[in-house]
């Protein structure tokens, strides 16, 4: 079946991944189903798998995340790949060269994705619509937008602790409305069939029209908490905030850190997420993060094996350049 | 027999590439016939040889250039080479350690090709005369005198195109004075028997002298133009000049930018070439640099090709170090 | 039997190499031992070895170091393991990260080695008592505290010439205060069963205790090289001093500088060291650096054998992860 979703090939295998919308729920299974084995692989002695051995692949950052950038490049090596740095702030653009032109010479030296962090929305989707057939694109967050790969390690760390999507209450907790960490989740929650979203924080942090996701608003994190299956804090995104949208940093804390008493209030075997880095006794208590229900370190372990499955999906032996039965949209 | 040329070893085979004066048209067509099965490998799902695994390059870069690092860390990944990128500003020459002791280190670390880019010219002759006789230098540009490895790859682009050399019409345009592109561009079509070189733009931009390259000098865009068989534009360097050897960038488009009326005194199947990256609406019109004429990314895409035959004539089996006939000079 | 060295696994292997001091003879020359056949790799045309593929190794430096770096990267990638290269000035730590935090988001990544280098004394101290137990811990540098890398090249460097340790004359000149060559220096030279120390510097860079390692301490330069078998001199570490404990170089180059009218007092056959970047015509003269008495280059060669000794020695085959029997404390 053909699709015009820009991130599924003519096949309807993947392509690009841009963002969470415009999946149904068997891509993203599909997704988490295929790192399972790299889960695995990372736990051997030579953590290593020839897949995409020969096949190029760009760290194209036009805003500095060491820690993004290597979970990028740890999986591309891992999957045998080569890797090329390239920092936007430092390279030909200077010369004036357009984005479009420096793209275009990266794909005429035969590299195969380009994997895109911008502090503007929509970029990675702009440059995915101005390549070449044989690249394939990567969105590691763009502004306040899309985050995706984020969002479907949370998917695979929830599956592997509570299997079934279905009957969960998942609480999305802090700073909703610059965060493109919580969009991606809600996109990726709501498709797997998760029956109940909940979203605190201040009301200034709370995008108006937020609504139409399908969620439920609160703005007592206690309330909120109630019954809770999987509680995921955001990071306090205080670099992106413009002018006094908050209180002091103990105020929020007090209002909506995540404390013993207040994660009293979830259900006992709920996780506690967060994406890191954390702000210790801003968003959460120490002794929650370092806790038992924190699958925090987790979710970087399985951050790992996401990106594996998706460079792989895309570029690897049955991605869409390729010949195996795919899914179909 | 015994050559004394630097960029020769004693058997006549490439050990360094510093420059194009040196070498007769065999060494060159040798280069170019080498590069031939590297343009393929580069459409193949593995785009990598095992020809250099376990050599040690390093990028050693006095000025930053990621456009030119980029290809030649991917042509040295491609043929299974270690890569270092050392940028010298922020390197141990802080610590007043000398260029030459900091070579003699890299040296005794056992790598085996410094690829060096400097604002100075000479800057890699200079090296290459100090260095331990193991290592091989590449000249990746150095001030106003030479490139030679992109001179090559245009040599590469005009021979798939234009199959013999002996008769073409070959116009070189813009900024004569300040490009080490052009004065290794000269070399190269002269040696390789190109019948006719014109050299176009304003007076300030044409070095004194240059007559006994043999080329014909004009200053008249459309006149050098015609039944041009291959165009080089220039990128106009605009931070190497100094002073007011200039009118405006709009002046400057009018009188010597490329454009459809211009093009159309050239024959029918000229081809349109830039060394990258381009100022649109400067030096050429933007219907010229994505037309059907233009061989601007094809540039590119060779000189990865071009570098991974460089690298290998000098480093690998039948290279300077090993016991294979190669060309004699 | 178990020790509770944090440098050594239960079995009495190498796990982290943080200091000289807590190693016994037998593991000093275990390593060394180890170093030799890596040595002969460096002289063959594959310099590689798969011992260490799909391990991921983690330069970790807080402070920059492009010639150490280079050489650890060098080393990790010549046992095939993938490299990470992290400066912690341009990472995750502006956003508030704590160093705990980033330390256990790459220990989650499943990376298995920390090189470190840091500009506080005790920082790979601090960091081997933190990290889970699958990683192992490097000391590529601390403060003024250690560098047991170096002093093992230097170890292995005047085994290669001088064969047995225990009869040697050694002398070390210049910064000792400042030094954490120095002072690993004389920790392995005690350890290793060197008969005599000499330490010779002027008063204000001689550490106050250091009789206490059991050294001669000098403050005239010809009296401390008579007889001497090896001359390790010091870098004068203008950068970490503080305040006007020196005089001018000049000064400095007449009392402590190394020229051949008093390198004639030490035997004739005495080796000499610097652990570079040299300062010529302020440690040392040009025409000793460079002349038939020096292996100052040797030392930087066998660098990088010490380095894949002891990269290998705690993630390969053997290492502390695995079965084969180790030296036992």
């Amino acid at each position: 079946m053909i699709t015009k979703n820009i991130q599924l090939d003519e096949q309807g295998r993947l392509k690009h991944f841009l963002s969470i919308e415009g999946f149904k729920r068997q891509h993203l299974i599909s997704i988490l189903d295929a790192a399972e084995p790299f889960a695995n692989v990372q736990e051997q002695a030579v953590k290593k798998v020839p897949l995409l051995r020969g096949k190029t692949i760009v760290n194209l950052f036009f805003e500095a995340s060491t820690r993004t950038r290597t979970t990028f490049e740890l999986a591309a090596k891992r999957l045998s790949a080569d890797v090329l740095n390239i920092n936007i702030n430092t390279s030909a653009t200077k010369k004036g060269e357009s984005l479009l032109d420096m793209l275009h010479n990266l794909e005429s030296m035969h590299c195969d994705m380009f994997v895109v962090r911008h502090n503007q929305s929509g970029a990675a989707h702009f440059i995915a619509q101005h390549v070449s057939p044989h690249i394939s694109v990567i969105n590691a967050g763009d502004g306040c937008h899309s985050h995706p790969s984020q969002a479907m390690l949370d998917m695979f760390t929830i599956r592997r602790h509570k299997k079934d999507f279905a009957n969960l209450k998942v609480v999305i907790v802090g700073d909703i409305l610059h965060s493109r960490v919580a969009r991606s989740e809600m996109h990726a929650l709501t498709t797997l069939g998760v029956s109940e979203i909940r979203v605190v924080g201040p009301k200034t942090l709370i995008p108006t029209g937020i609504d139409t996701f399908g969620v439920h608003v609160y703005h007592n994190l206690q309330e909120a908490l109630v019954d809770a299956d999987v509680i995921i804090m955001l990071r306090l995104q205080k670099e992106r905030m413009q002018g006094a949208l908050l209180p002091s940093e103990g105020e929020y804390y007090q209002h909506y850190g995540l404390t013993e008493k207040k994660l009293a209030y979830a259900k006992p075997d709920a996780i506690v997420m967060h994406p890191g880095p954390i702000n210790r006794g801003v968003e959460i208590a120490s002794s929650i993060a370092d806790g038992p229900q924190s699958v925090i370190l987790e979710q970087v372990t399985n951050g790992i094996a996401i990106r594996m499955a998706v460079m792989s999906q895309a570029l690897g032996p049955g991605g869409s350049d390729s010949s195996r039965t795919g899914v179909n949209a």
